[in-house]
């Protein structure tokens, strides 16, 4: 029995994103047992009483197909009343609570996920291809809160992105298509000419000069790289910074540099409303442009999760991709 | 003879300000000889061909009461055409350029000024006093411009001010009116007493535990203050730096804890000519409700400037009145 303002939701393909790995691995605290799982896109079953709305402002209907937020907020909080949702002080992030007999499927990892009241809901088109709109629920969504943090970004502007994996390359062909000048950095070569391909105009080893930039994306959670960006800043530049999610060394902030340079220096974390609605926005129209479903490998059934995750942890592709259920027919008749 | 877009200006009344004293100590490099000054309000005598425009859209017009920019931007380099003519890369600052014979009145310790194109001009009412009116061609322009980089402040903002000079008690003042609850810290007993006449619910000695801000504003120019302002910023805060215009020791800056708590710091020098019009709007409104006036001593005659620069050495008052011409006859009989 779904409860008011919950949304139960099927499946149709998952992707293990870093976190999933992080907390596998214990370097993120998670609660055990837990499903996880947070990157997925689904289709509406069924609708609890006090139906919520998509982020278009239309009712959450079945038959929709939909990406969801990381978290639930409770919209009536401090935090929720001063703008900052994604901070809410109650919460609760799927693929990251701690099991609940009676409401057990709030992760990305399983047949179905029963959404909490104060998710973000948007619905995807039909032709989107699954691979592609997963991700939007954590990585696509998060980019765009970065690249919305720099600020408008106009025709000509130099930006840098540190780290070129889901985020990395996201981040790359969002700022690209804004007309900016994007320097990828990345230590691995096959990240740099991915990088590339998502539009870059330069992809760097760690360590390159790469000149003035006007906004430099810390998307790899390395000190050294948040140094990086706030080096290379030019006056009137923005640093963001989105990777550092784990304890770290601390950085040199030269104040005298940074008031001199009107420099912003911006943290985001989780994201707002807004930002799903634009990675969905972003990603819809342009998903065919740069090779973004290829960034996602196997096809792994919920059985073969420990697969799943240990290719993840290779590292071969930045996603690999969980379909909880079988694909279906396709019904053209070539099976009899 | 005026050039176009040129504007003669009598200087009524003009300020110290910290930076004449820096410059004069030679702390802060600058060309002698020149025209010191850059804090001042006066009168237009005469405007050259093409008469530039007043913030409020008006022409300039001979007679007009006015207080200007700091500096004069090209408003066509890559710079002002980014939206930031401070930091233009032609920038002009009176009272900090090298004395030139054909046009030797570009400071404000002067009987006379003439102003650049590309300055930011704003008329004043007559009837604001102008020991209130001068210091907001720099100080109060800058403290708007903190405030403004600060974001929307909210009633019920928690805010703290470091250093309660001129910028200071000017911040904690618009902060207050605002709804801010303000605390300002200062080393100084007397200031902290004064920034409690300036709308402060609190004011703390360097080092005092002040608890969680949601902006952090830093005018003192040191490195520990602005430590302070980054270890007590609460989730979704805001630090703004501008004190710091001297090399001074690199502070330590924790990506994991910028990230999470959804931090920004922002640099602000120099100010862009809104917040000129901003701080107009501030102290023609505000100016009774503190005692503005008192900030300012001494009414030294030009051939006094030496008394005037070693009275603000002292720092009895945050600034020192420097009059260019006597005070007119008052006109009511009291002299034959």
């Amino acid at each position: 029995m779904l409860e008011p303002g919950e949304v139960l939701v099927e499946v149709e393909l998952a992707t293990v994103c870093g976190s999933d790995l992080h907390t596998v691995s214990g370097s993120r605290p998670g609660p055990c047992p837990g499903v996880l799982g947070h990157e997925q896109v689904g289709r509406v079953i069924a609708v609890g009483p006090e139906a919520p709305r998509c982020l278009d402002g239309a009712p959450v209907v079945p038959g929709s197909r939909v990406v969801w937020s990381v978290a639930a907020s409770c919209l009536r909080c401090a935090r929720c009343r001063a703008g900052m949702p994604q901070k809410c002080l109650h919460l609760r992030k799927y693929g990251h609570e701690a099991w609940d007999e009676t409401r057990p499927l709030r992760g990305g990892f399983a047949t179905h996920c029963v959404l909490w009241p104060g998710t973000a809901i948007a619905v995807v088109d039909e032709s989107l291809p699954a691979e592609v709109a997963a991700p939007v629920s954590c990585a696509t969504a998060t980019v765009a809160a970065a690249v919305g943090a720099a600020g408008p970004i106009r025709e000509g502007m130099r930006a840098l992105v540190n780290g070129a994996g889901m985020l990395g390359l996201t981040a790359v062909a969002m700022l690209a298509a804004s007309g900016a000048e994007v320097i990828a950095v990345d230590p691995h070569e096959h990240r740099r000419d991915q990088a590339l391909r998502f539009g870059a105009a330069g992809a760097q080893p760690v360590g390159s000069p790469i000149g003035e930039v006007d906004v430099a994306l810390e998307l790899s959670g390395s000190s050294e790289a948040v140094q990086t960006c706030l080096d290379y800043l030019a006056v009137g530049g923005t640093a963001v910074l989105a990777g550092s999610v784990s304890p770290g060394p601390a950085v040199n902030l030269d104040p005298e540099r940074l008031v001199r340079g009107l420099h912003r220096v911006v943290g985001v974390h989780n994201y707002h409303p807004d930002d799903l609605r634009t990675a969905v926005e972003f990603i819809t129209t342009h998903h065919d442009r740069h090779p973004f479903a290829d960034l996602v490998a196997g096809s792994h059934s919920l059985d073969d999760l420990d697969i799943a995750i240990t290719a993840a942890h290779r590292g071969e592709a930045p996603r690999q991709a969980v379909r909880p259920r079988p694909l279906p027919f396709s019904g053209d008749g070539l099976l009899p």
